[in-house]
């Protein structure tokens, strides 16, 4: 070595950075507790320009006291942030931009805020990292966008810092890993400030990743996502729901799995305890499942369906049901649901057999977006859940009958099964001939076209005309074939021809409703489980609560 | 849902059969502290026959004291366990089975072990559910492998179950997680217990997680895997390295990366600051890393080549060089490293450009294995590390490089090389005809073959010969004879056409030295940063403790 010269470095610049922004706000903070009403002065001297933030928008919680308090500080004191936020949901997300506070974007998802990204981008005030999906986005916190300050939500904490998130864990572990171990400064929003740990339902973040807390002025926003009407089910759902249980499910074998958040596949949860029974399937398929606690799964529950649920998240007005059904879900020693949105996506991606799921466009070869023009949605979780994981190495029945061979170098597959109607309204059909994501890329000079999962992973597409079994499909021009023929008076489906399409029926490429034993006759509401809100009520003991808006009583 | 019956369920019988449990061995215990001479009596009161129990040998940290114990425990009392075990490290797991303790196995890593553990399935004592990579293994932990008891180890706990891991962080997070939110029994070993959590140096597993604690009869045994000494190092590896860096590194402009554990990948680490360097490279290409902390990578981080290294685990001597190195390596508040597999595996899955190993068979497709005849060595986490994973949706430079085209709908892809000598000894040639793993699928009844990375993952192989640019391939055909062609004189090499390699060479998809600008007679381990183990302690300022097996001094 004594011919290379070794610069002076010094190692440790991260720490001593913190250590001074630490002692800059000593004089103001209480142990690790920031005064509510100095949160903007705290941010002010705890965050230096061109820092990156992280920012827990979750898919639900929101650390909203922040982000609110954060839009508001000084744009020439602290500007030119870099912000890294799994979902950007609010509108003062947004602000931060517009006031000249943040510069950069990295993120996941954005559902209501997508078209104002655009604007933003268009009047050079909001520059785009890149877009991914919420597992993606953990990961290279750890590798290239480790941050400076994180900036987080939880339920209670301790005056030492420990963290009780309640039910709502979701994205809070994977943040705050990556920014407290990398000498980077913790800051956590709770409602309630207790005096000690025995105070505390359960521990849900040390307090030694913990460097400030701050109790907000109100409680952290949180949303009902994922609870679906049943009232809304048509019985268009309901034949697509049977033929899903009947030529996939129970055709194949599917033991684990992982439920979309659409009508369609809430029609699913909502037949297995009736038309599912009927075919004796109970025990026999779906017993384990990764989502969030959709309350349309509680009949399933109720019937002996499930043996366990792991979730990302929490959805609102499921906390006592949860709490009561401990042999099922995921809970901590307080009794409350303990969710991980990095291990549920872990679980989702390498242990379950299928991933179903709706999308609003298919192309002619099976790619598929949410994306609409204009509109920078991100992907959030589903193209973790709807592909193929190269990685994994071990087998199911299910995963085994994907193979097109049995040699021995033919892996299985994860189950991908696309599940829409062919129109989503009488004007737009689902099934295009390009996917409105060429155009996005096109307008915003995006290196590749925002897909939501690649036709090469699809393994079938199911309509309300049938189901094509694309995993079978020998070349791409019978893969099309396939999908024109459950692809009904879209574009797509006009361009089939009836010989093609009956052949592919007599191969078992494709099944129409009849080809699997299903009436269309049947396929009505009466066969759901549950048919309102009221209803998965009742059949939860009174456990669940469902919150005001899907109240109609 | 008044014509369904609801039957009579009791919702909590994971939650009673602990409490049960625990009740069982209140006499013995003292709060949360099992003593030391009670650990055989605690198991078989907190263990039941069939249990799946989760026992932490990780890649190199121990839960050794637990293991010993549940080997020697009556198997009249607790038998037909369910072990599931990242890795199968040490004779005692193998004695469960023997004893008649354990029957099923699901696992990840079986290193010196596999052969014993192909005898124990063939007389009958032991069953493989599967053979995971360890994140797999993880996920199914949250799916339909929750465990009843996990066994783990850390250094030091306080009395009130506050655990302290050491930089040896590793599994324990994915591994509590699972057990202790779904009514699990938690117990850690420690090498030390303290009064109060002041007495930690920090808490990696906080208290309300863990059951019970108790203190070793030892230290947990930890072993230096990751170690390569620099002396073993050939100027064949020096060549490969160059060429390495040449032809791939700086050509695809790779910015973050993954490393194997073999000497090649050793030489390249020791490289960078010397021909790479010189090359005017620094600061361009490798800045970011997810890899254990490798002694061969403290020159070019002395040099100022790396910004940061995030770790699956430690490795025993480098504690110090990392605490003192922490702008670069992830630490705690008490400066000593966190490491965390399951993050480290979605950062070196999601978030990098490249994965670059040595293997010890490939076929003539580009299909490898470690797996030789009669040992069911697992997989480890090479298969994740080495596959282009199907959900990432950000872009870089160098994934973008690997586009066949530039259509909106063409997806870039993550660099996976295999980095092989053609021969591993003079008789066993790396390039075989057909890989051994499927005579052990074969013998053994497995349906698959158990390859650890798929040839359509492959983007690029290289030898000593040259490099093989994979990616580039139009078809199977060209891609088998780009891999002859850098195949030497094995089986497949012979089988190459001069005039084809020489067009190959002519169309850039394959690359001798001489086509790189390199020059053989410039390979020599004169080129190494270090050539010791001694310069590398000597590069860290005597920061790095080599352990006693590779000190020559």
């Amino acid at each position: 070595m004594n011919a290379i010269s070794k610069p002076t470095i010094n190692w440790s610049t991260r720490r001593d950075e913190k250590r001074r922004r630490m002692g800059s706000v000593s004089s103001i903070v209480n142990g690790k507790i920031i005064p509510t009403q100095q949160i903007n002065t705290a941010l002010e001297s705890l965050i230096k320009s061109g820092d990156k933030v992280v920012l827990e928008g979750n898919n639900q919680k929101q650390a909203d006291f922040l982000s609110r308090s954060l839009s508001t500080i000084n744009p020439d004191v602290v500007n030119h942030l870099h912000m890294i936020m799994p979902s950007v949901g609010r509108p003062e997300h947004l602000d931060l931009f517009e006031n000249g506070i943040a510069r950069k974007l990295d993120f996941s998802f954005s559902g209501q805020q997508s078209l104002r990204i655009g604007q933003l981008m268009e009047d050079g005030l909001l520059e785009v990292g890149a877009i991914h999906t919420y597992i993606e986005l953990y990961a290279r916190l750890y590798v290239d966008l480790t941050p400076s300050v994180a900036l987080l939500a939880g339920f209670k904490a301790d005056r030492a810092g420990n963290i009780y998130t309640g039910p709502s864990t979701e994205d809070t572990p994977a943040l705050v890993e990556a920014t407290t171990f990398r000498d980077g400064i913790v800051i956590v929003q709770v409602n309630e400030i207790v005096d000690d740990v025995t105070d505390l339902p359960r521990v849900d973040i040390p307090a030694s990743w913990v460097d400030y807390i701050v109790q907000a002025d109100q409680p952290f926003f949180i949303e009902p996502l994922f609870t679906r009407d049943p009232r809304l089910i048509t019985d268009v759902h309901v034949l697509m729901g049977m033929m899903a249980i009947r030529g996939i499910y129970e055709r194949h074998n599917v033991q684990s799995l992982n439920h979309g958040i659409g009508f369609n596949t809430a029609a699913i949860e909502l037949l297995l305890p009736t038309y599912g029974e009927a075919l004796g399937l109970k025990g026999k398929i779906c017993r384990n499942w990764t989502l969030n606690p959709h309350p349309t799964l509680i009949p399933a529950i109720e019937s002996g369906w499930v043996e366990s649920v792991h979730c990302f998240g929490t959805e609102l007005g499921m906390e006592n049901y949860v709490a009561a059904r401990s042999d099922v879900f995921f809970t901590g020693q307080d009794g409350s649901m303990r969710s991980n949105r990095a291990f549920c996506q872990l679980a989702g991606q390498y242990a379950v057999d299928m991933f179903i799921g709706s999308t609003l466009q298919v192309d002619g070869d099976g790619n598929s977006s949410t994306v609409t023009r204009g509109r920078l949605a991100g992907f959030g979780g589903a193209p973790n859940m709807g592909h193929d994981p190269g990685g994994r190495r071990h087998s199911s029945p299910a995963w085994l009958d994907m193979r097109s061979d049995d040699h021995l170098l033919t892996k299985g597959r994860k189950l991908v099964v696309q599940m829409v109607e062919t129109f989503q309204n009488s004007t737009s059909p689902t099934l295009v001939e390009e996917l409105d994501a060429l155009a996005m890329a096109r307008d915003y000079k995006m290196p590749l076209a925002p897909v939501m999962i690649y036709a090469s992973d699809v393994t079938h597409v199911l309509t309300e005309e049938g189901i094509a079994y694309l995993y079978k499909a020998e070349s791409l021009e019978q893969r099309r074939a396939m999908i024109a023929a459950v692809a009904g008076v879209t574009p797509i489906g006009l361009k089939r021809d009836p010989e093609v399409t009956a052949n592919l029926r007599a191969a078992g490429l494709v099944a129409y409703p009849e080809d699997l034993g299903i009436r269309r006759s049947d396929a009505t509401r009466d066969l759901l489980a549950a048919k309102s809100i009221a209803e998965l009520q009742d059949w939860s003991d009174g456990l669940y609560q469902p919150p005001a808006k899907f109240r109609s009583w």
